[in-house]
């Protein structure tokens, strides 16, 4: 939801109250405050205290509370509890918060909300419980978020907003302004109107400017522009959140498959796509999944495990690779003492690469197709520091072990690993993009598999062969 | 810039003019249909076949051609080249075609941009060049210009556009409809009107939608409200946008040291904004440092050096506490076979741990004084999967190697090591961010000593006890 300013809800005000330290957490002061006030059940003074904020600002003290007198805080403020706060933190604490309340109660909530916040609500609730909610509503409302809540989840119709202002292409822009200046049951906020036939198919849109500069005898159809960049109910959130920021459009059409106008997507909700999906990809790479601080440590662990054990796999391997060469390091225990060094220079390089790729994945600039001058550019890169590593560790080992032929081995043994860990880095994420993977899902593993396999590999296999052991 | 929405220049034509395929890449064919445009120097084909696209659209093609037909492209354009695409391409690709034009013509073509896509271009151009291009610029946009480019990088005033309609606070509705309608220097598209005093000093703001609802006679100082949300020109772009962020704000006033509107910020800025503190976190913690893919391999060669450099310095430390044990390791080469296994998986717990705990500081869901829940959970994560993996990995290292102690010594060194990488993970990005240093930058190296170290010391010097080697 697009919200007007409004003077009673500022930032300056949440700091004149004392909420956020200089560094923008929530400060601790206020929070024993509302923790002492929950604890002498003082509702009045909890009301009077929490009313001015801002849903995000609740949304932040939710969040820091811990879960007792988080619990009390909603049950004290009762019917004075900003619903749209529960949009502004995690699942995790929505459903804790939603969970301890009988359903009429949130139904009654529900009403209040834009139908976009709503459904964000509902649909973590689960099946039961949601079907009593939608049943507490009235008929129009129930209608309005039933039809949101059957496109698929993360599509552009389970988070645009069902409340906009759609007038016919033969009315005259006053006609227009005076509908606007009359009706009471606009939304809170828009940028745009849109423009529909009889049918409610879509015809086309006008930005608010472009109503206020025009004469009002002029007619709609005169100033109105195409829209189409109309975006179908059933697309995946992320690709619509692109086409908003491609385009730098303040809120797009939402169209069912006949092309009638069924809601808009807004800008603001675009920036909670974009975010979501970059905390996303940095979650991937980190092999942490989807987990969210709020999180309970089981959900944690399970999420985590399956990952570590991917990763217990690739070193068990890596260990095999060392195993074949026992007899090696039983002669020379310097090649167990260095060959850490090989495979985490890979690593560490091959991880680099593998960022730059995956990120130029993300944002389409390159593809398998257009990838030979990315390789050949990865390649060089891996070449040349290959070449200034071996210089110094091969320095560092030949001096460390006395022994110059210690250092020659080391010194080859970098330069095949930093060329397999560019390569590794690059084309890893472009295959798996490739097969319809995520490649910031994967990717990490395969590529310190591929550097440490290698790593131990080229310095132990040429530490046999130069050393005749 | 806000775009107001163009018949001309949409999504769809550009995938009838086959500009993208299904994936969202560039198509090669109409890339190729342009390198030899380009090559047949055609300018009258190459201005009809570029003139529909959107300047994000052109942007995207910028950055896929190679170096010379890019050149070309632009050179054969002239004065139709867009030249708001150069704020859609990456600082190299933009350097490199500003390099290549005269002072003058980029004056003339800056003149015709809205100040805050001027300022994006210029602010990368040498001293010299700049003064050059200013100077050749009208007086006023001159002015404009330079108050923000005054300003410091990457400051809310360097961001704002400094078009805005801002009208005084006797105003009628009627009379600031018609003066929208009537004045010509209007911004290209705007979301609220300022509300200034005769110093220009910021009283408040209207949204256009509460214009348009409101009577012609009503006063505006009765339908504007308090602008709390005005942000200093001095202010960091990132902290700018997770105000407008946070409040759900189309666009705020930014205002000078005496309260004055001198620009403002709009909600599609924040989002490129958003982008590029994401991209930086991502590229951060994957040792990448600011590097793009367009810059050249030198560039890219010698920020990664400094990465690498730093992981060869822990690299050589942990193999510093293998060298403590070598004699352990010649008496039991399994040890040598084994121990990557326990660095490994410490070193993967400790990425996740630090990866929830990076994005946790960035979105202020914690900070040094209420981490104790936090580090409370990460241990007991820690604790959980080291359990877990020590009889996963005791199991096998003990049916391996034949050898019950060998299970049980490298069970306990993983235990061990993964309540290290849990308090790793979580306390050097905390102690980072409050010195003042970006916790993803250089996380990532401290925590992997640490998992390196404790888990190489921990399982050879338990064994060199436990055997008695």
């Amino acid at each position: 939801m697009i919200e007007t300013l409004d003077a009673r809800r500022t930032s300056e005000q949440a700091r004149d109250l004392g909420i956020y330290d200089e560094d923008g957490f929530v400060e601790s002061a206020f929070l024993s405050r509302i923790e002492d006030l929950v604890e002498a059940e003082n509702a009045p003074t909890l009301k009077s205290l929490v009313e001015p904020l801002h849903e995000s600002e609740l949304g932040d003290i939710l969040e820091t509370l811990d879960n007792e007198p988080r619990q009390g805080l909603v049950r004290l403020l009762g019917e004075d509890f900003d619903y749209s706060a529960l949009t502004e933190v995690d699942e995790a604490i929505r459903l804790s918060i939603v969970g301890a309340m009988p359903n009429p109660q949130i139904a009654a909530a529900l009403g209040e909300l834009d139908s976009d916040d709503a459904v964000y609500i509902l649909e973590d609730i689960e099946e039961d419980d949601r079907k009593e909610i939608l049943a507490a509503l009235p008929f129009r409302e129930r209608m309005r978020l039933r039809r949101s809540l059957d496109y698929p989840e993360e599509s552009a119709g389970r988070r645009m907003q069902t409340e906009f202002v759609a007038v016919p292409p033969y009315w005259s822009v006053g006609q227009t302004i005076d509908y606007m200046r009359e009706d009471e049951d606009l939304p809170t906020s828009f940028a745009q109107i849109f423009v529909v036939d009889p049918m409610f198919k879509l015809i086309g849109a006008v930005e608010l400017d472009r109503i206020l500069r025009a004469k009002r005898l002029e007619k709609i159809d005169e100033i109105m522009h195409d829209t189409r960049h109309a975006i179908p109910a059933e697309m995946d959130q992320e690709e619509a959140a692109q086409i908003i920021e491609q385009y730098d459009l303040l809120s797009a059409a939402v169209v069912d498959r006949d092309e009638r106008l069924v809601g808009v997507l807004t800008i603001d909700d675009v920036i909670d796509i974009v975010q979501a999906e970059a905390e996303e990809d940095i979650k991937r790479l980190g092999g942490v999944g989807d987990e969210e601080i709020s999180d309970t440590v089981l959900t944690a662990v399970r999420s985590r495990f399956t990952w570590l054990l991917v990763n217990l796999a690739t070193a068990i391997l890596a260990s095999l690779v060392i195993g074949l060469f026992d007899a090696t390091i039983q002669h020379m225990v310097a090649l167990a003492v260095l060959m850490p060094i090989v495979a985490s220079m890979g690593g560490n390089a091959g991880t680099q690469t593998m960022t730059v790729a995956v990120r130029a994945l993300a944002s389409r600039d390159i593809d398998l197709r257009n990838a030979g001058r990315i390789i050949r550019r990865e390649s060089l890169i891996g070449l040349v520091n290959g070449v200034l590593f071996a210089v110094i560790i091969g320095l560092v080992a030949a001096v460390w072990f006395q022994d110059a032929g210690l250092g020659q081995v080391i010194a080859i043994a970098m330069i095949v690993n930093m060329i397999a860990a560019a390569l590794a880095g690059i084309l890893i994420p472009l295959v798996l993009d490739n097969l319809g993977a995520d490649p910031a899902l994967a990717s990490g593993t395969f590529v310190t598999t591929v550097t440490d396999v290698v790593g131990f590999f080229a310095f132990l296999g040429l530490a046999a062969w130069w050393f005749n052991l």
